[in-house]
């Protein structure tokens, strides 16, 4: 399998229900108005409590600092899974469950922690940009690793990085248990081509920053 | 001609152009979402220096008290002038030129202030509800007055009104002489069916919200 890191550094934000109207103006602009920014990896997550903003250092100049944005102070690299060959129509994304095993599960050994942002067509795994070395000594035994810069991909070499892991083969490997919780939501999942944006953008934006009686 | 008093209460207020941010939200809210408000008299006007935003009283609680938002301290009515009959489609709306001479000039000799916004459709002319015994005492003569309520057309008789009007039948008419002032600009002016409004709305947000470079 291959391990592409990609090419955005992403802040991880948190933007608190009644404080969204301060954030109208710069969240349209980055959802909508594609050519006004040069923002290319955006994620809005709306949850009973508040919105995760997921975006690259481009797009989080857009934020205003506010009472009402919390900003994790770590920059995050999107790692991306794939079966075989380079991130293109012959590859095959790799799924969750098989992430879980040869990713999360490793680079939790390592006390990594991961960002989990699926979309559609794929599963991004975020790890802190202070973590790479680590993920990569602790990943490169299963994955080809590349990094993708400035659209090529860059094979990456264990000389590349200063091996800080902490070697564990003398542990046994600790069985971990998570709770795990399922909350009663359904979710509708779909995918839109960025063209057919402009035609559902009064619906979305109603959703999006009115739909709540709260915050309207 | 008949002169309506329409059945809208509305503020006039100033929005600086540094400050528009702030209003995305209550603005986006107030032109592309109807169903989101009661609002039912909404006019931006951009200018180089700011947003003349005239709006009915349910529009106004939607915009924030603000150090970059004016408002004018009155209570304006709007007032629209037609040739004959009732406001349908029967009856002719009137120009501008014939409504300076039968409405602002005599209005302007009681020293009456209006504020004209005209539309594709047709001209309003609006004036101070607290001037508006001086408006019926001063038109009563040359125009049926009608008060539009709830819909319904109600004539407007002399007895209606506290006769406030400063009679000056002794005195000549002064003739008046006012500097006009021509811009460079070139304006289009078009009509638009509500209903076609989101198929254009990201376009008018990025026109209206981010065109231009200081505040985006």
């Amino acid at each position: 399998m291959d391990l592409h890191i990609l090419d955005h550094r992403l802040r991880v934000t948190c933007i608190s229900k009644n404080g969204l109207a301060n954030f109208t103006h710069a969240l349209i602009k980055l959802i909508f108005l594609r050519n006004r920014t040069r923002c290319k990896f955006f994620s809005l997550t709306e949850t009973p409590e508040n919105y995760t903003v997921v975006l690259d250092e481009e797009g989080f100049k857009e934020l205003q600092p506010s009472e009402h944005l919390q900003v994790e102070s770590s920059t995050w690299l999107p790692l991306n899974v794939v079966s075989n060959g380079n991130i293109s129509s012959s590859s095959q994304a790799v799924g969750v469950t098989k992430i879980a095993k040869s990713v999360i599960a490793p680079l939790a050994q390592q006390h990594v922690s991961v960002f989990m942002l699926s979309t559609y067509q794929t599963d991004f795994i975020l790890v802190r940009e202070k973590d790479l070395s680590v993920v990569i000594s602790t990943l490169e035994e299963e994955f080809n690793i590349y990094r993708e810069v400035e659209g090529e991909s860059v094979p990456v070499g264990c000389q590349n990085v200063s091996n800080v892991l902490q070697k564990n083969g003398k542990e046994a490997l600790h069985p971990t248990v998570h709770p795990v919780l399922i909350p009663q939501n359904q979710f509708g999942v779909m995918s839109l081509d960025p063209d057919t944006l402009p035609s559902i953008a009064t619906t979305l934006i109603d959703v999006l920053f009115y739909s709540n009686r709260l915050r309207c």
